[in-house]
């Protein structure tokens, strides 16, 4: 169950896709809940973050567990997490979805950033996001939350299953974040996920031409009509796609 | 319940006043859910969004009668109701207020816009949202959402009485945005609300202006003091307002 | 249980320091709710508001006494809230949370600045919050709101204690506010706090430089090495902080 | 502001009545927030709770306030309001609808009904609830909370007005509670609320008895034909209503 | 999409099954979301509540349209529903989960038992609960609820495509309700459904009764172990099953 | 970080105290989280759970890792928990409050208590909740739910730590349930706050008589008066308590 490499040919396609692509591509194969529910980028950044998921898991905390000399301790699991992911990989934050307590702040996120991590997610609230959001790594959340994380989190387990904003994630599962959302590929169906998107996308970009040229979406959007296939097969030729 | 023509100089009218405006309007008489409760605009456009109400409503999505082949029905009533809105409206969608699934994305959305539409409104979210933003179509909604609408929702009446953000919304009735909301005004109330609206949103210019300037809001907002009222008077005259 | 003056030293350097920095000084003293929750900056100003504060409560509105002419009443609690405030205070209004209806609009608000109020807070909504935004007086809501405050609010009393986003707030107690969060430091705390955030403040931004040039949050972040700590102290001669 | 008496007769009809019915009088004079939302009986009393409201107000507790000792003082707000609730007066507790901490437990409650009051209300929760509802006194509740009040709340102010389940209770005005739910009746209008609600529940026993003989509510309820204002006024006469 | 008349076989079988068997039924032909949630019975009532869904829909209520005299209206939706809902068919009602005013009350509810409907679901509230649950006719809701529905509803549609406690209701869908809570079946689904539900019954009251026998449910529950199998089949052929 | 055994004599005296007063006694030690929040007991038993912490954690389920056919498997997490939860011991559930779907029925709890375990408690709910309410172990849960606990959860780990309704829970804690909620005792506490909760129990029982008979709680609750400990301390000896 620990992160598996992330071929690169399928992370070059993923960073081309949205996040919606994906999602329609993974409700074709019956999972209708991998989409992270309620984060948003910190500050949009234009690219798709994407990489395996490497995990940490937060509990309620309990107040004489979790004074501030707990950090002095060189294996508290929020720093030893942030010191273990693995570069390339995206750090996903099981908060509980529980935003009133930071998840992290901008100096973790620094160190995160230059250990070459591609990203970071929470389902709860990142305290110096304005900071964050400058930040060149991609972060996402629920809401500012300036409280430090032992307010209410306890950092409890690296890199087991984990729950994030209601979707399953198992490390190792391929993380794509857009500007809109982030959603989680099991690991298995990586490769062919993202091979089908880069052919859909082809197809969408394609549709949003005629309709810009004042197509109707009907037969076109999904294609249903042998003219707008063969109308298709010449676009894609003529761009080399 | 169809919908109705809107006046031009009602829309011109409406075109230049806020939506907190025409919300104090319609409380006044006796109207105070006409708002519709926690969407957004999608991008703020620095310009109202003013069009009747053509209304679409979903229910939730039952799995067998949502796989992704029934967008293969030309018939299938969210397409349909992207293809038959009338130019000048707006579409507003009852999502349920559930913004786990995308209401529509930037195919249909930019469809719309192709079709004249005056702007499009759900109580749920959109996917593709970032795209959304950019198109020359006010959109507004909850938050961006990325899994497709049959995740969740059913397209299953086009223009009939719906509810969206928890307030009612009949075909026909005259719907206003700008930068902060939406507000439903019932279609018998249209005319005489605009007309209304340009006169308090003259006054409450005049207002910044005096404040501004160091008034005091007593006496001055509202209006209680002979000498304000005067003072109004002569900067209408002076601006042909 | 009035506001009391805020030590001019105090607000300066509660100006150079982060929310965040603030709530772990409170957390290290047993105070955990001090964050008023879920509000955020209309628009995001750059630097910090201080001041102490000065409230206003809402309570709900039964409709016989909340009809529009009640403002005409130059005693309404709301509009003399505005105009009682002491320059330099900070106005926090508890909205119960509830931001379905507006707290206030941009005519108060801009007679607010004028008047010099260091800021505006409520754990509700504004409308108008796009103008409110380009006003030179930093404003935090949970969201826009364009029903007028009369539809669900009844302005009840004026500097009394209140709870503001489940934080308790007494006249007097100093609030800081940055783009990310807002926080009540309790009035006789907040000359320390102060003192002691401008040095936490000096080994964050230490330890920011040294993230950045490399180096793990292991034995820096919180500070257990003797050469980390010896760094530092040459890092703030060098730099006179 | 402060309680007023309630008359005897009004009193005596109040406790024939529903709430429901109660609710369609206030709602008939445009007051549509009079009753308690969420909360229900802590144990049915199968008779209605009647008196005139004394209020108690909660903030969000600050934990350096609000340690175990503060109820030494006999001047605690919580403990004040018990004893200085007068007999025949239900007290009401704005506890911010927040039932993660207790509003109160069974000693106090016991005091409260040997003291004479008419019941207590909180939109949060109790503690030791099982023993309250064996008591013979009417109390209200979100639900059963078991942590000390100070957890969370801090008694702050005794008998102004206050919101309560979002309605808003001004001290003085009758409160009725049957074993559905709870509501504030304006003081102002508690007179003429009862009388016509004891003419109204006549109506509608009637209806009932009609309905299970049979009958159609077309025309019944409300009445719309003669033949129906006939019976019902022989129906009176012969059970002397 | 008008009701169906339902099988009086299917009928007696979903009688003597449970909601939970039914839930698992359908979730094996891929439908998770046919429980309507939150909801719970205004009393319980030891059988079970067997029908095909008639639907009422409700719309947030506009105040000029939705005053008490629209009852006078013999064509009210509301009461219509309740005089047109067929004998042996459930009454579900869509209230968009808004239970801070009631979906019906005692008067209606009593009508609609004398009219031999089969039961009544709201995801809203019951007003008079007390007295609907002393009626001889299953009625669930969410919670007691004594506002008038004009308050916050308007009716709008009878025997449409509903959502309700968000499960997706089409008229003449097959509703089963017991002591825990209601499902929906689809039509074509019933007759074979109920077979199987029986079938899985039995079984299951033989684990019941080995698990008190002191059985593991390892290889029992589901059977996986043929010895079980075979007590499985003596066990009916002893109770006749 | 397993499960210790439990004083008897600290059962004893756990089994005779109520969870309001356990938390007034975390509370004073700084342990403001402890109760488990919006949990209920399925039905009251009159007596008190009491059992070191034995705990299963939930995923959200992924929709292909989740067909009925998993239960096959004899290492089943959720089978496995039941069938090793260890006498005396309270099986507690992180279902992360999502009661949407089940988190057991009748069969595992029925086997649950032929096993010897002290209660269950989940933070989501139960399916056959009506008839685990009738068996003789004490079960806790949010509210009914029937649709399969693998629509929406994944058993993923036996006896590790957990949130449960907000609350901290790690394997060997004592949990205390009465007929109004659940507490969490930490393991090395137990001891003294059970000998501590029978004073204080001693102390309020003799309070609620005084106040039965008439007394003010001023100086009584808490005590302040010497004549109070006087009377107290003869009422003990009286008792023999």
């Amino acid at each position: 169950m620990t992160g598996q490499s992330l071929n690169a040919e399928t992370r070059a396609r993923l960073e081309t896709v949205s996040v919606a692509s994906l999602a329609t591509l993974l409700f074709k194969r019956g999972l209708r809940n991998q989409v992270i529910q309620n984060v948003r980028p910190v500050a949009p950044k234009g690219r798709n973050m994407v990489g395996p998921a490497f995990t940490l898991r937060y509990m309620p905390a309990r107040e004489d567990r979790n004074t501030l000399d707990v950090f002095r301790d060189p294996e508290h699991k929020q720093r030893k997490a942030i010191e273990t992911c693995p570069p390339g990989h995206v750090l996903l934050i099981d908060s509980r979805k529980d935003a009133r307590a930071a998840s992290a702040g901008d100096i973790l996120v620094s160190r995160l950033m230059m250990r070459g991590a591609a990203g970071i997610v929470t389902d709860g609230g990142f305290r110096d996001a304005m900071r964050i959001g400058e930040l060149d790594i991609p972060a996402y959340h629920q809401r500012p939350s300036s409280p430090t994380n032992l307010t209410l989190h306890e950092a409890i387990e690296i890199n087991g299953p984990i729950g994030c904003g209601d979707a399953p994630v198992f490390p190792g599962d391929v993380i794509v974040g857009d500007d809109d959302s982030v959603i989680v590929i099991p690991a298995h169906l990586a490769d062919e996920i993202a091979e089908e998107a880069v052919e859909m996308t082809a197809y969408e970009d394609f549709v949003i031409e005629q309709v810009r040229a004042g197509a109707s979406i009907i037969g076109l959007y999904p294609c249903t009509r042998e003219a707008h296939r063969t109308a298709f097969e010449q676009w894609r030729k003529a761009r080399g796609r």
